[in-house]
């Protein structure tokens, strides 16, 4: 019996997650992410009731602390009774043998809050890339009625963008030194001003660090692990909020996401109607001609729509 | 008369290319990054004699000495008489402005050797992404003779993935300090030397820095402004291509490569289909009726597919 074949009442489970039933969130995200078959039936169930949420994408190098803020950022957000969704994203990218999980037991100190949702997720995308489940993972929490959902990823790369785009708030965590951490902001607080001195640097001259429409990124300077500074965090990310409300930049985001995703999803539906036509070793196949300077790949990809 | 209406001898220039001509080569990678059209026709024109290139990734935080690197690595090459070429490749990246490109000016000093052909390219791919004309530049430069073409990515992020995906192999460049580079590797050199321990550590722990079939990237340590240590980086690539030869991965690594264009090609095909069909208000539009809650977004894929 594989899981797609089981009897799931996915309506049922859907009603429930909006009334916030822990289990039932739990169990849909678990769906989305190992029953692609699935993932069509719980789209729809969820398609009213969400749009609430502000996506806020917890990003930086590896022992830079991520886990450790998101954790110290989920009891400063609770305190203001703000409901919580957690998307700790696991990159199996070519770079990361995606070991690299121990810290987020940090955050079992929230599991029995029913005002928090925790969750892993593997990427299962090529490249390294953000899984397919994560968008629908999102509308789950977003569902669920979650104000904020912190996705985290471990490690930087292409992860990092594809969060970029799929937030509404993008944090990105900066240490001064390499490999070491909030260590090196405790040990070193010259490094971490060095740090806040280039950045605001690199904003004077303009572009990386701004966005269209006069938001520029605040710096805040925070240790996690003593909860320094994450009052500091929590308040610019509602302030980004504000701005992203006031002009009109949230609606416009969320519609450049609905059509990133509808795309994708007709690109995939076209991918798999080729693997239908020409059996999946058509695209290997073609792939050594073109190595083997038979074909150009042009050539190569007509061949391989020509049935379609 | 826009670029793709101007008679352009293409087969012409291809033959010029493979002689080794640098203005032949200049032409038509010019032509495959600004004139789309164009790209067919050359990729049939380069179908034959390319595939002896060894394609090396250079990648690395901003400031962290890539063109430094880079130039160092080029001079010690062309010692050795090895054909070289150069892709500097510039992400217009959601984070990045794209006006780093300062340093690149130490390449100059090459401009007149015929053994090396160094050309910029500007990122056109969404998401931040490598622009589609890179796969074509690179069969450019292998079909003139590169025994190794150096691609130089400014920054990190989705670029050093597709890097990673796109070359026969990478070189990761790491420095002690954030935000000044090189600089910190010579007042630093303890940092230096921490930097290789923590890398040696974390291969230990295995995953992150080894590859399928047994290679494990060696750890070099230079400082490419004196041109300490790139012989080592030279040696360490020349072992690369050995390896990759000898255990098949090399024919692996493009079989691969040439898959992933080929679908690229076909699902761009598709999509330019799709905006054929229905407009370029289509996907906004559909877009718009997910984010209200009147579609799912299965149901709007299945909407912009039903014409094609």
């Amino acid at each position: 019996v594989t899981a797609s074949t089981r009897q799931v009442d996915v309506e049922g489970l859907a009603q429930r997650a909006r009334r916030g039933e822990p289990r039932a969130v739990a169990r849909l995200i678990s769906l989305v992410e190992n029953d692609p078959a699935r993932r069509r039936e719980i789209a729809r169930a969820l398609v009213a009731g969400s749009g609430n949420a502000q996506v806020v994408g917890v990003t930086g190098s590896p022992g830079v602390g991520k886990s450790t803020t998101t954790a110290a950022l989920i009891a400063t957000l609770r305190k203001d009774d703000v409901r919580v969704g957690v998307l700790a994203v696991d990159p199996s990218s070519p770079f990361s043998g995606g070991a690299l999980l121990g810290d987020r037991v940090r955050m079992q100190d929230h599991a029995n809050d029913p005002g928090v949702f925790i969750r892993s997720m593997a990427t299962r995308g090529h490249l390294g890339g953000l899984s397919a489940a994560v968008p629908q993972a999102l509308r789950v929490l977003d569902g669920a009625g979650c104000d904020v959902v912190l996705v985290e990823t471990v490690g930087v790369g292409q992860a990092e963008v594809e969060i970029a785009s799929l937030a509404d708030t993008t944090a990105v965590l900066l240490a001064p030194g390499m490999g070491d951490g909030i260590q090196a902001v405790k040990a070193d607080r010259d490094g971490a001003e060095q740090v806040a001195r280039d950045l605001r640097a690199m904003q004077a001259l303009g572009g990386r660090h701004s966005e269209p429409g006069g938001w520029r990124a605040p710096i805040v300077m925070s240790v996690a692990s003593r909860g320094e500074g994450i009052d500091d965090i929590q308040a610019a990310v509602a302030k980004h909020r504000d701005w992203l409300v006031r002009t009109g930049e949230m609606q416009r985001r969320r519609e450049a996401r609905a059509a990133a995703e509808v795309e994708a999803l007709a690109l995939e539906s076209t991918r798999t109607q080729i693997a239908a036509l020409h059996g999946s070793a058509a695209l290997p196949t073609l792939a050594r001609r073109v190595v083997a300077g038979e074909l150009d790949p042009f050539e190569a990809a007509d061949e391989l729509l020509a049935a379609t």
